[in-house]
């Protein structure tokens, strides 16, 4: 199978397994490079081992029977397939309060993900800086995307102007958008676009608060 | 199976089911309620139908054999497995930039969400507000947790202090937690703890962009 036809759900698990290996490599120290099976990773994740066999097969033949998969290579080779190994230039448009967190989120400089700009209509806000970050006129936007060759952008604009940003982001070159604005945006079948919705991290909990 | 029991990947996908459905319902508007087939939730999630079929049925038979699942009645069941029927307090621990991106997050208050304080140790913070919620010494959180029946806590303190902050709220009697910060958070078994990583929103993006 194509790349490119793989489920997104297989995707997500991935990212998932690849979660899951890193803290174990974290853990094992100077130890020796383990193997570890599915059923271990079933355990760890919660999701059963058949669907992780299937999973991974997708991408090669990681594992040996009987013996499991290498831990440290499996790893490795999960963080290739998710374009983890890679640098990734971002912006961010909307300087409020979510683009300031953003900004100052430690766990994206550790990924790879390096946000070269902010970008906000209000002139109160534009040529400041959010930590070290500069503040550019959301006008400058497409520009800048295609001379600094941004691969993903993230929308934290209000929702009835997050349609314009994107479309803005899309006409400057822009493959892949993450919006955090709770509104859906219409774009080009070509373009990914991932929306995130904090309340659905509350609904798991509520789900056993309710039991 | 008891409901306690049942797998927590499938509360997370009775979650995007419920939220499928949601975006349904709007679409239809005033016309006729419909039913709704696994095959068609399939193609809208991703996920495969035999799943789909599977997941719900841990929890009741809503569906007809060959003419599919009532879709206004399915919705409302799953709210309420999910939760969301009712009205949730939540307290953040954390007046920084996430802190205040969440206090602003439409989102919450719609899907029942309230927040009823928010706690920090800096003196400069205590007392102030952000946006209508007002700023408490971290010290007063046990108090406040059993006082105002707080049902979740979100942490979104330093790393180094998170570990703290979810003892203190586990003492005041939170049962479920949402935790922002980048550290693994030790608690009993009985209390629910939900890690948010949104460099993870990243990485189904960074798979495609690598194709």
């Amino acid at each position: 199978m194509k790349r490119k036809n793989i489920p997104s759900v297989t995707i997500n698990r991935i990212s998932i397994y690849h979660r899951c290996l890193e803290k174990l490599i974290e853990n094992i120290n100077k130890r020796k490079p383990k193997y570890i099976s599915s059923s271990e990773i079933a355990q760890m994740t919660g999701i059963n081992s058949t669907q992780i066999r299937k999973d991974l097969a997708y991408f090669g033949e990681f594992g040996k029977r009987g013996i499991g998969y290498p831990l440290i290579d499996l790893s490795r080779e999960l963080e290739k397939i998710l374009g983890l190994d890679k640098k990734w230039s971002v912006i961010i448009a909307g300087a409020g309060n979510l683009g300031k967190a953003l900004v100052n989120y430690k766990g994206f400089q550790k990924r790879g993900f390096t946000i070269k700009g902010i970008f906000d209509n209000n002139p109160s806000k534009i040529g400041k800086k959010l930590g070290h970050i500069f503040i550019y006129d959301i006008k400058e936007i497409e520009k800048f995307i295609q001379a600094e060759k941004i691969n993903i952008g993230i929308i934290v604009v209000p929702a009835d102007s997050a349609q314009e940003v994107a479309d803005k982001m899309v006409t400057g070159g822009i493959k892949a958008i993450l919006n955090f604005a709770p509104i859906h945006i219409t774009l080009p079948p070509e373009i990914k676009i991932h929306n995130v919705d904090l309340s659905i991290e509350f609904e798991g909990l509520t789900y056993y608060l309710n039991l």
